[in-house]
């Protein structure tokens, strides 16, 4: 099948969209809003798909990602003056709220006599600043944020911000970190019902997803400055395999990530080379450099489309 | 392979469970106490596991359950006076938590000049009922949060809540609520690095889990009494399969509860016959009807012991 169709016939054959039309109109009043100001905006996906394996879904695969590096980007691209539109999978990581611990609420909070509840005292710095944080960047309207759960959603959701993005032209960013599955059981040929397991072992027959940041680059956003990334186990075929995405692709640059080292290194891929950005005592998290460093590039990007 | 051997032989592949020591060590004072105290417990299993299809893992198949029902059965197990040990799938819902918001740290919260942060008002009455029953039931020890996210750990956990029991004999129940996986891939035919997609589609051949359910009743804990669960899409084979699982694992109660309709009705099934518990007025959850009427099958089965 062409590319092309392979792609029509994902859209076609995916379940249908909740909420389609007010996810639509959140999307595009939040570009309209950043069109007025002139300001950057980046798209930041953040943890990992579902693909359903049963229509009345009991089991899925999903791609492991615990959404710290979209949380932390977003806090970086915020302070670097961009507005952000987080595509996130439910339950993941948030913005602002890193360090909080599993169950936060039922952590940080004890019973206090006086106040009803109050914040435990080793949690107050922190569950102050992300409080605050989150506040004054939801009341400035500089963060949409929009959850997902299936690959279905998923694809869906960017598609439609992808479009909307037509109004910032040059200025919209895809930072494209979510762990997006390469592998999905069709809509259509999908059981209704639950997988039975009496017949001892289970063969699953996956299809592959169509290519769809080429998609993103060529049809829906193509004046956009655009980040993929790669997170392979193998060190020995990464470098080669975000080469190859960066020209398969047409994206402006991929940034590569190993498994297990990830929290402390990456490496960008672009036309000009690679640049390794590493955690230091200045930049405390790596995404801290990765931001910096890919929002100089989106400026010089700017800059040189402005000489023509 | 004969089923002992099968068990055997996936704890013997399973990979290292971290902190072994010290959750046998907690769940040994946990049971210890409560032996001392003469109290009746209930191991309350919630969340479903996850299968890694790689050893580095990047991929796994996720069981659907959003631990609902094991946070609330565990809510009315307390106020019966049981005590509660929670294996809880991470992420899941916690008990008093269950009408807490997405992401409930940064919506419950808003900034307060005097205060730093404050509950906002709409969620005061909510917040200050969950931190208070929920800080009570830790200072009295009558709660034990257990978490885990793979089928492996749930199981090497379960044995050791399983063998730890035996304190308690007949006072102990296990109420198993999580969704676990049927098939997985064991860890010894694992890939060690992330699947390639390059190849188009993706063939997965999984094997089937042992039926823990049955070693648990005939060996881990032979005195408990022992309630499992039955989940299907399919109304046409629901009670058959719960029949099914009745005899064949020996368990003193299947509770079967359909996808679409579970919120509000399940069947319990028992030697007696099968009883539907329903959501009324007087029973806003059903699982109130549940764990009252199961309390109840407990206490008679703990007086038919007495008569021997």
């Amino acid at each position: 099948m062409a590319a092309g169709c392979a792609v029509e016939a994902f859209f076609e054959t995916a379940p249908i969209l909740k909420d389609e039309d007010a996810i639509k109109q959140t999307v595009e009043t939040f570009f309209h809003q950043h069109y007025v100001q002139h300001s950057r905006l980046a798209c930041v996906t953040s943890g990992g798909t579902t693909v359903p394996l049963e229509r009345r879904c009991v089991r899925f695969i999903d791609n492991f990602s615990s959404g710290n590096r979209g949380a932390a980007s977003t806090e970086y691209f915020l302070k670097a003056g961009y507005a952000v539109i987080f595509l996130y999978r439910r339950g993941t990581v948030q913005p602002f709220c890193r360090s909080a611990p599993e169950d936060a609420l039922l952590t940080c909070l004890e019973p206090d006599d006086y106040l009803g509840v109050k914040v435990r005292r080793v949690f107050s710095f922190d569950v102050e600043q992300a409080v605050r944080s989150n506040h004054e960047a939801l009341v400035q309207h500089k963060i949409l944020k929009v959850p997902y759960t299936t690959l279905f959603e998923y694809l869906q959701i960017l598609r439609i911000i992808a479009s909307a993005s037509f109004r910032l032209q040059r200025l919209a960013m895809f930072y494209l970190a979510a762990a997006v599955s390469d592998f999905y059981v069709p809509w259509e040929s999908m059981g209704e019902h639950k997988i039975q397991s009496a017949g001892g072992s289970l063969a699953m027959q996956l299809a592959s997803v169509p290519k769809m940041i080429k998609v993103l680059r060529e049809i829906w956003a193509p004046l956009a400055f655009c980040v993929s990334f790669k997170l392979e186990t193998d060190q020995t075929i990464l470098i080669q395999k975000a080469k190859d995405a960066l020209s398969k692709y047409g994206v402006h640059a991929v940034v590569a990530n190993e498994l297990s080292t990830r929290r402390n290194k990456v490496t960008v891929v672009t036309h000009e080379g690679e640049v390794v950005i590493e955690k230091t005592e200045q930049h405390p998290d790596v995404e801290m450099g990765l931001v910096e460093y890919l929002c100089g590039k989106h400026t010089e990007f700017l800059n040189k489309q402005e000489e023509y």
